[in-house]
Formats: structure tokens, sequence, C-alpha cells
């Protein structure tokens, strides 16, 4: 180890534990263990520039174990990005830059939200594949301008979680050479250490995977993990797991012991540390000449590195006029001009059909519009009825296309999306049943964080689907979902409906769950509804039917807009004159003005939500006079037909649940109401 | 084969396809190819008795591929179950007894709940920690009276979820030896072949997890299966895999292709299964008579086992009277006799407590009450606080100790706690911070569907769990929790309220979550407030304050409670007279009668809720004349006090907003509302 090594990796160290110190709170057990091989990769491998952290071809770097963020923001600072010393100082106070774990969007150079374990270890994943989606459509013979490679930081608890199980084997299946992950093996878990529950043998597990794996048994020798990552980004088309040998708390009185994880070392403990370590006492938040040099250097490799594939972007997009544009609108992140003009449109004598269906349709019309839109399924294709025809398979025979095999690994999935979403360049879905969005929780939860152009493709959406009973119902997502901040929840309630919810998903910023039934639904006539607007605002007036002033507002979505709109029209002619408000998006429509919003559903009016789902967050529009028809159970087995039926999502219930709400002189005539 | 062999597995085949063609729905592929395995597993080795499937010594088995369903209904009805010929006739039919995935509680004979897949795999280790837990606790030298295995058939859908992963490297932790799984491995998933997306070499995976790992050529040799079990059931203190090669759809025109795998078979497919394995075309639903003489035998063998056991528990009775007694309280899933009498209570003088405090002295309090509680957290004991002192290690130096350390292993371990309710005998906890509760909402899903006695405890409950930012702030989560149906959330408001949310998460049936915080907080003093009974009612009247009618009603929940009462002592200055209801358990409030619920929440008077959390459900409470102060975006890093405060929870912005509800006559004095 040179001086200056020494002298880079001990201010990597001890700014972080300044930084826990300061905050009375952080983890400073992470970076004094893993700060050698961070300091390596970061000095010796990645290719990025602190100047410009949104260049297209920097190499991708993760730190899965978020909880080591002080590590994290140490490198930032010292290589030249964009964070001041005084926010290193203000680690974990409200309105700064170095927030408890790191957040994307929040902080220049994070390139997503970690600290959740595991999703860290699949958005890397995500990112690879994007890489090598992207370099296949683009590169040319003699262009490789898409050729980065993608590094994460990973501790035990990453590693035991089984979104990495999920996304390690299928990252091994799609051969992700550019990939490589340091594990920082310091055998410390939070309760004690990993004897108490993590014993497996790691590199045996990451090798059945088809993993490259390698050992260094010194986290200290910076000369090994130098010669170990050199090896790694030699691609053989594996990915690559470095399993390093740490110690938790290097150096500090917590060396080895579970205390090094989740406080501060106290006063006495950082003494203690930097005394061991040869550290100066004071200042605290110490960046040596030598070492702020040197880690500076990074300015200067990467403003050539960017320049150099500036030049070669320019020779390319002179040389492949058609692609250079495509890509740089690609990478841009917006929407080709004019994607959206002739979408399909349904005839509803043509007859009824599945949303799913319209759902197909609609993303194999966006894959042949926008070259870079991949995705897949958790191995339910078949039903999901996601596969982009034409559009080649990702990691078969060698390929990169945009069909994703994403295997019975919804969390994973939906983790990889996000990440193919973080890197950029590329617009991706990920599709599964939706009561199976639980699985993915997490990982949706993350995007709406990240506000990652996410899209999570939910079919089977209701009680609805049948045979397949509770296990496969869904009841509480709907609400579930639409309780995350900043996630935007479609439930189209026909085809054309859902052309435009996916023409939303895909224009609005962060993430969206598109939710689509199973069953064949009646389609909506274009001419004589106004779908389209209908549907950008999130719920629209879509039809009023019968003689005098509005009795009564339905409110319903997806597949209970026929219903209500069948229950409205025997309501009118009984001579009870009724409204449905188709509402596609509870979140969209929440954003519209109160002018807006009150013409829609006036207060005054009783109203009836009607939805084949968990009726929880309703009352917020119904109001106390109002009613709900919701399931607040589980559902059974038996055909779709009779499940609904059964559960009250028939004409004659939802009539008389709403002529219930009616004063008696509304009622109309022949009154069946209780 | 033997002629009767034969003749028995292909009942099992083809009740199973003709229960799908009936039903013109489900999965004939399974059940065609795993037949021979299932068979051999039943009719050799399993030790059950049809007659009682509440026999608590009798070995579990878990279809972990729940929907090959037909199979296991085939199995159980020609073995003796209560299951008649006609409930399989009417496969997937409303109110029929054997739905479109095996459900516990529905099906005698049915051990868990299967179909999300990875579920029945983790709770499957949780049934074989339960065995282990109780034999260590029960058996005496000569006595084994708990000594039973724990089989499951897990399919390659299984094997890729993280759940599952995460299952088997605890159980090779733990070192569970009396667990075999058969491994159906067919080389097809539903979009095609398993090269699609899971090439991982399985029995390297499992070896590397600490597993015996063996392979069956040929999934239709019974005695090479039997062999293999052979050898599994004689432990060597490693779970065992059994991996089988079979053909999907075996014999049928679809034999080895994805179409398998969902649909049935087809009146032709039906003719030409049959006649490829020689059997008859008709009739259907055909049970031989040599087959059901056979397969029957096992009511015989069965009788004779638990025969043979009562006779040995009545022995072990006599010679250990006082665990005898125990042993028999803890199979019959009741609580101890005055197992809650003379709980701890809190003085307020004595300070202030975390809710997560008073959780640890109160599930302390209910192990020594009660032998059979055990439980962990998913690598958090430090922060979750939920050891169990003195009650010795599971799976850590040979012990089979209270505390399960589950690792980081979120979903694993709620599904392993389900597992363990489902087997019986034991009370079973699972922990983790609040916000990873995502982590393991379709195991929470599931235990609500099965109705398990599953606990589920979750602290650092809300934004003001500070530093670690928002990845680690639950918002959403309350809500999302209290929509799914039969589950029961308990966020208690002090030490005391925590004393009555465990005695009531204890006592009523079925799943429950309870809901701690990681700040101190004031005690309520159980002189002067209801709360034991309050708690018993899920929603209560805890404060009056102030002169004349009630102006307005606080609605309020876990660490809001404090922050109501502050804002009513602050109104009751002014003159405003309010109420503060305190809310632990919003389910069980919604169960109590009308008038009571009037009595507390009566109409017409303006509610405001406080909670820290998403309001999406509140409204149904408030009203629309009500209000909500919650929470609608993400969190942030900072210290706990600094987010609650900038979020709005502090008691200016409290009092200003029930203000605010209020006509201006009715504000009382020195108004400072807007």
């Amino acid at each position: 180890m040179s001086a200056v090594d020494d002298l880079s990796v001990g201010t990597l160290r001890f700014l972080s534990v300044d930084m826990v110190e300061a905050a009375r709170s952080g983890h400073p057990g992470l970076p004094l263990g893993a700060a050698p091989m961070a300091y390596v990769l970061w000095d010796r491998h990645l290719r990025h520039n602190p100047a410009n952290p949104k260049w297209p071809n920097r190499d991708r770097f993760l730190l899965s174990a978020g909880h080591g963020s002080a590590l994290l923001y140490s490198l930032l600072h010292t290589t030249g990005y964009d964070l001041a010393l005084d926010e290193l100082r203000h680690f974990r106070q409200w309105g700064s830059r170095t927030p408890g774990h790191p957040e994307a969007g929040h902080t220049p150079g994070v390139e997503a939200t970690t600290g959740p374990l595991g999703q860290g270890f699949a958005m890397g994943v995500g990112m690879a594949i994007a890489e090598r989606f992207l370099a296949n459509t683009f590169n040319r013979e003699g262009h490789d301008l898409i050729d980065h490679r993608t590094f994460a930081l990973v501790s035990d608890g990453d590693l035991m979680e089984g979104i990495a199980s999920e996304a390690a084997s299928l990252a091994g299946r799609i051969g992700l050479g550019k990939l490589t992950y340091l594990y920082d093996d310091n055998h410390v878990s939070l309760e004690g250490g990993t004897e108490l529950a993590f014993t497996e043998d790691v590199g045996k597990r990451f090798a059945s995977y088809g993993w490259r794996v390698q050992h260094v048994a010194d986290g200290n020798d910076l000369e090994a993990i130098d010669a170990a990552l050199s090896t790694a980004i030699v691609s053989n088309g594996q990915p690559n797991l470095i399993i390093v040998r740490t110690h938790i708390g290097y150096g500090s009185p917590r060396q080895d012991t579970k205390d090094a994880h989740g406080e501060p070392l106290g006063p006495d403990g950082v003494r203690a540390t930097k005394e061991k370590l040869g550290w100066p006492l004071s200042p605290t938040f110490l960046v040596p000449e030598a070492a702020g040099q040197h880690l500076g250097e990074s300015l200067g490799r990467g403003a050539k590195w960017e320049a150099d594939w500036n030049a070669r972007r320019d020779e390319y997009a002179r040389k492949f006029p058609d692609f250079g544009q495509k890509l740089t609108e690609a990478l841009s992140g917006t929407l080709p001009t004019g994607w959206a003009e002739g979408l399909p449109a349904y005839d509803p004598k043509s007859g009824d059909v599945a949303t799913r269906d319209a759902g197909t349709a609609m993303i194999n019309e966006i894959s042949r519009r926008i070259p870079t839109f991949l995705g897949g399924s958790a191995d339910l294709n078949p039903s999901t009825r996601t596969y982009l025809t034409g559009g080649g398979e990702m990691g078969l025979d060698g390929g990169s296309g945009k069909n994703v095999h994403f295997g019975v690994r919804e969390h994973a999935m939906m983790a990889i999306v996000n990440g193919m979403a973080m890197h950029g360049g590329v617009l991706a879905f990920g599709a599964t049943f939706f009561v199976f969005s639980d699985y993915a929780r997490p990982a949706i939860r993350l995007g709406a964080l990240m506000r990652s152009k996410s899209l999570y493709v939910f079919t089977h959406d209701s009680v609805a689907l049948g045979e397949d009973g509770p296990t496969h119902q869904p009841v509480e997502q709907l609400w579930s979902l639409r309780a995350i901040p900043g996630l935007t929840v479609l439930r189209p309630a026909d085809a054309n409906e859902t052309v435009a919810a996916w023409r939303l998903a895909l224009e609005r910023p962060g993430p969206a769950a598109i939710v689509l039934t199973r069953q064949k639904l009646p389609v909506l006539d274009p001419a004589a509804y106004p779908v389209a607007e209908g549907v950008s605002q999130g719920g629209y007036t879509l039809s009023e039917a019968g003689e005098g002033p509005v009795a009564l507002i339905f409110i319903a979505t997806g597949s209970e807009v026929s219903l209500a709109l069948a229950a409205q029209r025997t309501l009118a002619e009984r001579g009870v004159r009724t409204r449905v408000v188709s509402m596609p998006s509870v979140e969209v429509f929440s954003e519209q003005g109160a002018q807006y919003r009150e013409r829609v559903l006036p207060p005054g009016v009783p109203k009836l939500a009607v939805e084949a789902g968990s009726p929880v967050g309703w009352w917020r529009f119904v109001g106390e006079s109002g009613g709900v028809i919701g399931i607040e159970r589980f559902g059974a087995s038996a055909p779709g037909p009779v499940v609904l039926d059964r559960l009250g999502f028939n004409v004659p219930h939802v009539v008389e649940t709403a002529l219930a709400l009616l004063p008696p002189e509304q009622r109309g005539t022949s009154s069946t109401a209780r």
C-alpha cells in the first residue's frame, strides 16, 4: 500500500466516522471495514465523471448495503461530486443531501435508493440488463457506444434476502458478464456473528447460479482486491462475486462485534480508533491534502472519458444518423415526438375485450414505436399476455432482446425493472398476477420513493379471476397500492381506457401500476364517451341517464364500470337519473383542481362506489351519507361470474343498494328497495 | 412396480385428470407427473391417521406446489379422509371442499393453505421447527411423544421464489433433519422450459445451504423414490432435498410442454392419456376396487399409530403429570387457565416508556407463563428488543430453545411463524421493523386467509424513527395491513395499552400484527383511564376535558394519542371541550355493536383523526365534515422529533386543524385559527 493509498483509505474511513459521530446516528462499522475495497474500485476501476453524474456511459456503482451511506458520501465528496463537506457535516439532518440511507435524486452520484436490503443487489442486475440491451440495440461494428460495467457493494444482509437469490439466479441465467459485486464478508450481523443464522457456503451458492466467484482473504489488501477486480472486469459471460473477508468496525474498539453496526463509536471510541489507525485526532472531517488531490483526480479522468465518449458519439451520429437520433432520444428519457399518434381505438361492435388483451395490443404498439421498450413477466406470459412479438429474447442463446423471462421471481422482477429505469435509456415493465404485487411490494415502494419510471403490470385484477380461488384473488391490493405516495395506480374500465391508461402511465413522471382484467369486458364507445380525455383526468363523468336532476352518482373502476352502467340503465327505466363516474386513477383525479372534482362529484348528491376490492379508501369520496359496494372478506374458488354474483356484484344488488341511499320519494316506480 | 402400485398411481392420476376436466379448470400436469412420488410417500412413509386429521404426532405433508391441488384431494379421498368423491366431482365450484388451491380449515387433511409459490416451502420449515421445539420441551428419556417428520412436494416455481431460498438457508443452519422435500423436477414452467429462466444447479445450491441432496433419475421409478425417502428419513441432522426427474403431463399429448400447466386436457386429450397409460375411458372418477382397498389401508395403519401414541401419552401423563398437563394444554391450542392474571401495569410516575420496551417486558412475561411461546426477529433483536431472556437458542450448538435467529429474511420468517402456528402446540412470533412488513406481506396475507394464530411484531412504527430516513419510515403500512381481511392490527398508545394489546392478540382467533414505537411515550395512568377494557373494545373514550358538550372528537392511535391529549389540554384552556378516542384496533372497534360505536363516535360531532401514517382509511370514521392529520408523502432523514414536527405532528398544528373544523362561535377564546 502506497502512502497516498493509505491516506486515501484513512480519509474515507474517518470522514465516515466523523459523520456518524456528528449525527450521533448511523453505521460506522461498514465504512471502517469496506473502505479499502471501495477505494480500490473507485480509484482504479470505476469509470465515471464526478462533474457529470448523468454521463450515460458511466459505470454504475450501487451501495446495496445502504446503511453504510457515510462511506458513499465520503467517496462522492472526495472524488469531486457536487457534495460539499458541509453536507457531510449535516449527515442525517433535515434538508441535508446526506440522508441516513442513499437516496437517488437527492444526492448527485447516488444511482439508486438503497437501504432495504437486497434491493440494490437486484437493481444492479436491472442496470446490467439495461446496458446489455442498449448495447445490443445501438452499438455497431467498431462503435461500442454503450459499454460500461455495473458494480455493487453488498453485505451479508443483502445476501440473506430472498430477492438477492432471485436476482442472482436470473443474472446467472442471462449471463451478465459486466456485473461485479464486492461482498463485504465481515462475519457480523446485527444480532451477532453471522453464524447465528447464515452459515451457508456463499461461494458455492453463487457458483450454483453460474457466477464466477473469487475470494480475497484480507480486506485491507489493496493489491489482492485490485487483482480480483482486474480478473472480474474481463468478462467471461458470468456475473462476478468477489468475497472479501473484512472486519466490521476495523480498528475500533468494537471491531468484529455487532456493536459496530448501528451506533456511533462515541468520543472515546473515535479517539481510540484514530489512534490505533494512526489518524490525527483533530481536525475532524480531515481530508489530507495529498489524499484530497489524489482522490480528486477522478475529475480529470472522468472529464477525459466523457470527452472521448462524446467524440465517439458524434462520429456515430454522423455515420448512423437514424440510430444517433434514436439513441439521443432514448438517453434523454423523453418519448419520441408524436409517439402516441394513431393509437388503437376499439369499436364496441367488435365484441368484448379483456383489458389484459387490450394491454397486449398496446404494449406491442408501444414496442413498435419506442425501440427501447422492454420487459416480461414472472413466468406468466401465457396469462398476463405480455409478450412483445418479434422483440427477441433477453439472455437466451446469447441474445439481448426485449422479452425478459424473469422466472417466478416477482420481487426481483420489479426491482430489476426499477434498476433498468434508474439506468436510463430504456423503458421497462414487469408483469404478474395482481395478487402477487404483494411479493414485489418493497420494490414498488422503492420505485415510488425514487420516482423511477417503472411500469408494473398486473392482470387477473379481482375475484373475477374465478377458480384459482382466494390465494390468487386480490381484494386489498388496490387500496394498498393507492396508499403508496407517488405511485399512480390505473385500473381501466375497458379496452379504450386501457389504451389511454398506458399512455398516461408513460407520459406521467414516476412509476405506475396498470391493473387489468382476466375476463372480457364490454367496450365503451369512444364516439359516445370522452374516454381518452377522461382517463387523463383520473376520473370523469362517463354517462348520465334518465330524466331530471342527478339523484345519485356511481363511482366505479375497471370491470365494475360496466356493472354500474347496467345498474344505471335499470334505474333510468324506473325514472331514477344517475351519473356513472369512471375513476381509473384516484391519484390523477385527486390532482385535478377542486372545481373539476366538484363538477364530477358535486357535494350533496348521494354517491355509491362500486369496486371489486376492499372498500377502505372510498369513504373519502362517498362521504358519510354514501355507500360502497366492496369486498371485506377473501374470495372463493368458483367460476368468476359465480364469485362476483355471490359477493354482490350483480345489477339487482347494485340497484337495491343505490335505491336505499335515496329518500323514498326519489326511488322511482316499482321500488324493490327494502 | 406391483399391480396394485400401478393401479393406485393410475387412480391418483386419473381422479386428478377427471377433476380438472369436470371443472374445465385446473392443472393436470403436476398430478400426472408427480403421482408416483406422492403415492410412495403416502403409502410407505407418511404416518398419519385419515380418521383424525388433527392427531398431534402425525407427519405433516404440504403440497407447496398448490396448483396441483387435484393430486392432494385424490390422496385425501382415497386414503380415507372425510372428503367424498362428490366433492372431487365439484372441484373448484362454489361451496365445495375442493377449492382451486388447497385451503387449510376448508378441507380435512390440508395442513396449510398453499398456492402462492414458496409459502408452503417456508411453512414446512416452520412445522419442522415447531416439532423440534416441542420435542425438546416435552420429550423425556424413553418418552419421545413428539417425534414426527415434515414432508413437502415442491416445484421449480417454489424454488425460484426468494422466500424458499431464505427458508432453505435457515433450515440448513438450524439443521432440521426431519424435513424432507420432494422436488418435482419436470423441466417445464408456465412460459416454457425451465431453461428460459432457471438453469441454476439446484442440487449444488441446496448443498451450499447444508442440505443432503439426492437425485432420482426417473420419477416413475417407485423403488428409487422409496430408497431415497428411506435414506432421507434417517436423520443426519441435515434437511433433505430429493430431486425427482419427472415429466409434466406424463402420458398426455401435452407431456413435457407448458400447455400441461394451467388448462384441462380436453376430452380428446383425456382419452389419449387414458389410452396411453392403459386406463379405462369410463367411468370417470374411477377408483378400482383393489386400488381403493390398498390406499384405504391408511385408515387401519393410522388408527393403530394413533392408538399406540395415545397409550404412550397416557403413560407419559402418569409418569410426568406436570408435563402431561402442559402438553395437553399446548396441543389443545388453548391458553393456560388464568394465564393473564397479574400482568404488568405501568405507573406514569416511573417515566416514559417506548412501546417496544413494554413489548419486551410483555413477551418475556408471556414466555414465563406459556412454555410453548417462542419466536425471534429478522436480525434485529437489538432494535426490536424481542429476545426471550433465558429461553435458549433454536438450532445453535444443537439446542432447540425459544429464540429463533431468522436472519435478514422477513418473508420466510413470517411464513415460518405461520407454519409453526399451523403445526399447533406452539405460539410463535416474528419481529422486524414495521416498514419491512412489506417484505413479509404475502405471508401475512396467507396467515389471515388461513386464520393461523400467527403473531407479527413490528417496531419502529412511524416516521418518528428518525434518522434512518424514508426507506425505513413506514407511512402506508398501517392502512395496507388493516385492509387485509381477518388480520387484527394493534397499535397501542402506551405501555399499558401494549400489555392489553398483547393480551388481545393472544386471546382473539386469527393472526395479529402488533405495531410498536421506537421512541418513548408518556404512560397513561391506568387508575384514571379505562385502558384494559378499552383496548379489548378496539377503540374507546380515553379522555374528555373542558366544559360543556363535546365540540370535537379526536381519534388517535399509538404515539399520536399523547399528542391528541396535549391538544385536548390546550383546547380545554381556551374553553373548547373535546374527547380523545384511542383506537388501538380499527378491526376490533368495528366488530362492536352499533350502540357502543355511536356512543364513542356520535354522529354529528366533528371528528379529527390523528395518525402518523397514510390517512387513506380514516374518512370512514371522520366523515365528510371531519379531518385527518396524516402523512401523504414519504418521510425524511432527520431526528425523529424534527420529522414529526415538520410533518405537522405538533400541538399547535393539531389545535389549529381542530379549531378549523368548528364553527367560529365554538372556537373558544383567543382563537389562532385562520
